[in-house]
């Protein structure tokens, strides 16, 4: 065997070591912090490389690549979007990623990202939410009981001091598991029978749905006042959660357009309908909430900017720790023309 | 530690275990295996999702996404083109890719692609002289000896009959180093000290160069009739290598020719300009070559249906053998909605 150089290694955090490294930091620092790198890199949103992400469209589902990069360090993410996959036991979005020093176009980052895109989507909402929601906003509803809700529980009581969730899904299965992992986790749980029950009282509605088609799990008239919805379900083309009109009704807030026309509540919206970017309200240069009565909606749809934040942090996290190993993933002979050579003495 | 089931686990080929298995075919063995996986992805091209790879640009080289899918496997190859490295000591090129199961999302194979891309590199080359050059063609000239040369030999000799090579480089150390690598490996070495006598008497001609900007390797004087050029070094916007008057003389072909446009010889030649596909003469629906005073030219970029090929390929290859490991890079609890149940097990 021929000893790779240290740059053909590439650090490999794998699903284990993604779990160890959240339970090392604690689960609501890791959202916490979290957010803090989104935000931070939702900041210097004009210097990205941005473009909506690529995907594979079959009948069951979607494959998608999602790149960026600020110049210095490229990202993409691989991920899976099958709604199908629940019934047969499967993950509906799994993913993983990776980071490469754009000087040499070599990997420094190798990740798991099923894990990693359900801490990311979770701390993007709860930083969504930080900025749109009337503050002292304590009573999240909960609409879809799935894989995301616990996520998105957590980092809302994290970020945003949410102290009680208002748990509904069609499938009550789905709410005793969700209760039952949130159970204990300094949060006042509420299980509800319908979605009008679960938004009674609610500061703040996130959906997290996952079938693919449109929906309306929210109607018009269900949403009062001064509510913050982040609609972070419907994230691929046909695939929505709201009604129109209560779409039409709130005021909309965006991560990439070009993206969220393709994926977001927006697909339903007339190409002229306004809309916000995200990041101009973090940036101070857009406004964010008006008044108390203003109905605000985060459609968010997952954007490649907050999964290479989320591989930022998870780069520096394990820094002098154990919570990754080397892949032998990049050939690095002595003579760079020599690759040849390499591969013949390997015999 | 919570054991993955066995969808969580990716079969993963190191650079190690890719030379090992590259040895165990037997070089020329797996070129020839390769060509033949690749020309039967060419023999049904019109079936698979084809785009043009997403690069994002830097003014060091470039980093590119290839996918492609087949509508049962999703592939794609991570790759970048950083002319510069070389002078730093690291490879031009380097690249990992994977392949997915298009019905449930889940990654099946994970592969290093810096030795499998140099292969896959050659073995198209060698299927497009198979099929462009003139019959019993024998001598090749190899214009640019650096990671690319020998590859591009081998495969000639194993899939065309190749039996002498004319060895030329800007760089006499990079002949030199080439033509040490192909000592004894049955082929006759000629090594030249210009382009004009590296071409002299041969049959295929290929230019496998790697500068960043327009040269002309070949001017159109240099080029008799009747020869077959495969013009590889030439990838990316900018980067060409081929007099403008030659490529004009030549019959063009060309994989995917929105890519090619973009990146090939065709970059420099009007919007008219005739080609043909190189898939529709490998399925019989294009005619090759005319004539043996015909000059053809392949005009190789690298597509992705090329690194899906060779996937596929080592996916195959590695059944049953020791050449890979398993990669804990998929999180899937037993009940698919509860990640977080998982996570929070971890503890």
């Amino acid at each position: 065997m021929i000893t790779p150089s240290h740059l053909a290694l590439v650090p490999f955090v794998s699903v284990e070591n993604m779990m160890r490294l959240v339970h090392h930091v604690g689960l609501e620092t890791f959202l916490k912090e979290l957010a803090v790198e989104i935000e931070a890199d939702f900041k210097r949103w004009p210097i990205f490389d941005k473009a909506p992400r690529v995907p594979s469209h079959s009948d069951v589902g979607v494959i998608e690549l999602m790149p960026t990069s600020d110049g210095e360090l490229y990202g993409f993410k691989y991920v899976n979007g099958h709604p199908k996959n629940m019934k047969e036991g499967l993950q509906t979005v799994t993913g993983f990623g990776l980071l490469a020093d754009v000087n040499t176009g070599y990997p420094v980052l190798f990740s798991e990202m099923t894990v990693l895109t359900a801490l990311r989507t979770a701390a993007t909402s709860a930083m969504a939410t930080k900025h749109l929601a009337r503050p002292n906003s304590r009573v999240l509803a909960m609409i879809g009981n799935g894989a995301q809700s616990e996520f998105q529980t957590i980092a809302l009581k994290a970020v945003c001091g949410i102290d009680t969730v208002r748990l509904y899904d069609i499938d009550p299965a789905a709410t005793e598991k969700c209760a039952a992992n949130l159970a204990g986790l300094g949060i006042t749980i509420v299980k509800c029978s319908s979605p009008e029950e679960a938004i009674e009282g609610a500061d703040v509605i996130t959906t997290a749905t996952a079938d693919k088609e449109m929906q309306t799990i929210l109607t018009d008239n269900m949403v009062g006042n001064g509510v913050h919805i982040n609609a972070i379900g419907g994230d691929c083309p046909g695939k929505t959660e709201l009604h129109r009109d209560i779409v039409a009704r709130a005021s909309m807030f965006v991560e990439f357009p070009a993206q969220t026309r393709i994926e977001g509540e927006l697909q339903q919206m007339p190409l002229d309908h306004p809309f916000t970017e995200l990041w101009e309200v973090i940036n101070g240069t857009a406004a964010g909430r008006k008044d108390a009565a203003e109905i605000t909606l985060f459609d968010g749809v997952g954007f490649a900017i907050e999964d290479f934040a989320a591989l930022r942090y998870v780069q520096e996290k394990i820094k002098g720790t154990t919570f990754f190993k080397e892949l032998d993933m990049i050939a690095d002979p002595d003579d760079p023309r020599d690759l040849f050579g390499m591969v013949l003495r390997a015999k």
